[in-house]
């Protein structure tokens, strides 16, 4: 098989009720792989890259390909098999089986770094995942804004009495996730700057209404800020910039008392330190080629910047701004740079999420096979249905139904957990059943999500009892998934915070409105939450060992 | 939960036909667990170790308590998880998953050192499971007899013109798996010299009838070797005394023109320096006692030791003498304390066990859950049977039904592979039903396999296209066999060659004799050696891809 990774197709999932698949449980993953590459979906769909650097959907254009043939014959007792985006075998399995099961960019530990991973890669051998890229479940930015908003929510009430107004928000990149970042903001009520090299990308923002404006100088930036934050309005603006510059000079300005950002954070793809992080002094076309054509110049650049980066968070954390790691591994290289205090502030989920976690909470998602807005219109009426007292979770849809544009297929997010997520499945399932929703729906999460994922410098950070590195968990719960019954079930390497950071799986199952789905849903979605109450109440938090005993949880060596 | 580590209990597994579970189904791992556990099984009971330095049966004697109780009262629809040798949790799945699913001794890549493994296990965190140890399906030193054999023999073919009759192999290390090495040695026609530091291995070998005589000094033993070669016997001596000191002389004496091995080979424990190799000069009591009070200079020490060790073993690869490394990562240990040519000799698995993967052929075996040595009597008679022109198949099941002593449940081993596994299981399964075994047997594998291992200093050295470090492959032959519906799933980091060296996958599957298990038989049977065809005919190897086409595989990017 040859290896074209660039190539100048435009991808769209199939909408409609007509299948392409001999079912609706084949069906569901084309879609949602095409979705994945759906130019307004994909940051880069022509190399195949969804988001966060080089997350691919499938390894080349042959194996997506391959996988679109495979997925179109597949029957409803078979299992397909992708290893790091290539289709590698067709299975006889079982009904109650998922019908794909995927494995990217895993190494033996001792192996696995980005040296050794990016050979394989340019061999053609490998693919970076990333969490949701090559398992055919990310919805496009939507995915994130709700977990942003929710951690800018959380720490508005933990630092500012859950008052945000007239507070601004300072941080960088405005990529596939975080250009979540001012929209998010502004749900919480707050003011943003965001820092991004790329031109294209503040345009893309503001052209999806997650960004307000565009500045291009640091005065022009901060003088709307200043404005809109005397006003008391919550409004965003886009810097064009390096943050490795624009960070330290506002330390300096904070110093000599001139401004004073409330919250600061990044999210530029620093896990990634040859495609993630534009070194300073470069400019991103230079950055482009010179990937391709002195990788280990780039590397060492960057992870310079990024030390200098860091040092300002550091500094503004010393200075007492609440200031947050978001998950892109930026410490960690600050601190194989040499900077020794860059684990001095703490990383998003131990300061605001992992209560969360401990009640199987995260970021619970569905989409709408169909393509029809309407039929998301009709869950979103749903959910306000099933849980009528959940009044955080009402407010968060009227203001995604108000402001966040669908991309690709219309999808929605909501961070609900155990107890409630199978209650979910179970309505939309009857809804496609009733034919109140015109086609099947899809239901799926992050891999960032309570009982998915080991990842000691973001999910698994501080773990009351010492266990952030163990990463049996997220494998018993692909295990448990694939035994349950999901329809399509990865394991990762890497994701969001680089090779040899973090392991994680993925689970999505499909509402094809069948009694069997019913019991799949059922078993799935009660399950794959319970392992992340399971995970916490074994690591000693008592709000998970509460809700264990809540649910009736029968977790022997624990409880 | 407290953690004893030490109970003077012996644990002998239910024999007969009276049920302790609810069913076959959970029987069988309860049995397999405490067959794990049998005095004549494992080599350290009252710690619940069961071979391989610290490779464990369970985490600690509440979690085996805790896994009994969870599997006596399993119901056919539910799924008990195992996480490091712990119970955590018992899940409703269905009746064709899998009744128990391990992780065990997994860490995320960055952390996956002995270092943190150890820190971890001493607060109780985790366990090492070595491959068969915490998946329940070790069935004593038989499960490696035959490798052992197959290696030596295609050692003696490569080398020797297929007759070593006169001829010597040295090794080291007779502990679990190492102790099969001098029945092995003389099956193939070979004499032996296993050197081995602790005297009750020796002896113990001596009782199981897998090795000949005892020497306390080198002469005694090389004047024993000297007369068996002679007179063309193969017998085989284990020499008291420390691998470290008697390999350096044993070149010396070679180098004098006084002796020649005609194969060398090490089977000490060297993946675990903490635990696995005694250092030069130290006494065994001594090594004991300070692997508690100072872990840090044994390891040391023992890293030393490895090196002079290694030093040996090139010099006996740089003088002609076919030498390996059997999978226990001492070449790398070496390697890292500053010997740079420790890789001059291969590992086996390239050396001669690959050819054998690309069908998908490996250590297969099964277990009579009655208890009742003629069960496997009469499964052995039912192999020769279903493969009459298997000639090889045939010597090997006659020497071993003459000379391998079974230890615990009655269990044999035979190396055979894709097409041949599911049909034993289908026959198996028949006999169960008509009343012809005494009671169910299952059938299970080592993690070693073609299709289930991603080690790159054993089992995955050298692959043809670089792939060696690639752990996608276990990982997707876990979760397909998962959704095959075997009975127990496994999912290990570490074993062999020690942490951060390997990922490996492991499973068992019960013939209960009902038409349920026929089904699930043939596609667990069919389905995994498939992937090691499938993941060796990815990487270039045309007897595999040969093999694949030979059997209608569906390896869409591959074929
Ligand atoms: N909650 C989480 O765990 C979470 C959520 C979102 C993102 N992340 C992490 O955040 C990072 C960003 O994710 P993404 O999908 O948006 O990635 P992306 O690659 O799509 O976007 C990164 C952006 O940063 C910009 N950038 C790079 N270097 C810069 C610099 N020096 N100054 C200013 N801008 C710069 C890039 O131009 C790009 O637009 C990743 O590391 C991801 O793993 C984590
Ligand atoms: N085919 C394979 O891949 C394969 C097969 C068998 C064993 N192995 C590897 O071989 C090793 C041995 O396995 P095991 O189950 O027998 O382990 P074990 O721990 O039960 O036995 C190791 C033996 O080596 C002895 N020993 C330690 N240091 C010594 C020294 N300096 N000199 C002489 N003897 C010494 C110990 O006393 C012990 O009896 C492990 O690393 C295992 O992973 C690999």
């Amino acid at each position: 098989m040859s290896q074209t990774r660039r190539n100048a197709r435009d991808i769209y999932p199939p909408t409609g009720t007509t299948l392409n698949a001999k079912s609706w449980m084949t069906e569901a993953p084309l879609r949602m792989l095409m979705n994945n590459l759906h130019p307004d979906v994909a940051e880069n769909p022509h190399e195949l890259v969804v988001y966060g650097g080089i997350g691919r959907a499938a390894r080349n254009w042959e194996a997506f390909d391959g996988i679109v043939a495979a997925l179109k014959d597949l029957n409803e007792d078979e299992t397909l098999l992708v290893q790091s985006g290539k289709p590698v075998g067709v299975f006889r399995t079982h009904a109650d089986a998922p019908r794909v099961l995927i494995a990217n960019s895993n190494l033996v530990p001792h192996w696995a770094t980005w040296e050794h991973f990016n050979a394989l890669d340019k061999q053609g051998l490998m693919m970076y995942g990333q969490m949701t890229a090559g398992s055919w479940i990310y919805i496009g930015t939507q995915g994130i804004v709700q977990g942003t908003y929710e951690t800018f929510a959380e720490a508005g009430r933990q630092h500012y009495g859950g008052d945000l107004t007239g507070k601004w928000i300072l941080t960088a990149g405005l990529g596939g996730m975080g250009g979540a970042q001012p929209l998010a903001a502004v749900f919480a009520g707050a003011s943003c700057l965001a820092v991004e090299c790329d031109e294209t990308r503040i345009d893309f923002r503001i052209r999806t209404r997650y960004l307000d404006e565009k500045a291009h100088d640091l005065d022009e930036a901060l003088e709307k800020i200043a404005r809109w934050t005397a006003a008391g309005e919550a409004k965003s603006v886009g810097l064009l910039g390096n943050a490795a510059d624009i960070f330290p000079e506002l330390v300096r300005r904070m110093e000599a008392g001139e401004i004073r950002p409330d919250i600061v954070t990044d999210q530029t793809s620093a896990h990634d330190p040859l495609h993630g992080y534009l070194p300073q002094g470069w400019s991103v076309a230079d950055w482009r080629s010179k990937q391709e054509s002195d990788p280990k110049a780039v590397e060492r650049a960057a992870r310079a910047s990024m030390k200098t980066h860091v040092a300002a968070m550091v500094a503004f954390h010393e200075a007492g701004v609440p200031t947050l790691d978001y998950g892109n591994n930026i410490r960690q290289v600050a601190l194989e740079e040499g900077l020794e205090n860059a684990f001095a502030f703490p990383g998003f989920v131990p300061a605001y999420i992992r209560p969360l976690f401990c009640r199987g909470i995260g970021p619970f998602r569905w989409c709408a096979l169909s393509g029809d807005p309407e039929d998301i219109r009709k869950t979103d009426a749903k959910m306000k249905e099933l849980f009528p007292q959940n009044t955080h979770l009402h407010r968060w849809l009227d203001m995604a139904a108000e402001r966040i544009a669908f991309q690709g297929l219309p999808a929605r997010i909501c961070w609900i957990g155990l107890g409630d997520r199978h209650k979910a499945g179970l309505a939309f399932n009857e809804m496609v059943r009733n034919g109140e929703l015109k086609a099947p729906v899809v239901i799926g999460r992050d891999h960032l999500d309570s009982g998915s994922v080991a990842s000691p410098n973001r999910e698994t950070e501080a773990m009351k009892d010492g266990s952030d590195a163990v990463s049996d968990w997220p494998l018993l719960n692909a295990l448990l998934n694939t035994a349950s019954g999901a329809t399509w079930v990865s394991l990762h390497h890497g994701g969001g915070v680089g090779m040899g950071f973090s392991q994680h799986s993925g689970m999505v199952i499909c509402c094809d409105g069948s009694a069997d789905a019913d019991r799949r849903l059922e078993r799935v979605l009660w399950n794959d939450p319970a392992t992340g109450v399971m995970r916490h109440a074994d690591a000693g938090y008592d709000i998970a060992a509460d809700c264990a005993r809540e649910h009736g949880l029968n977790l022997p060596g624990i409880l």
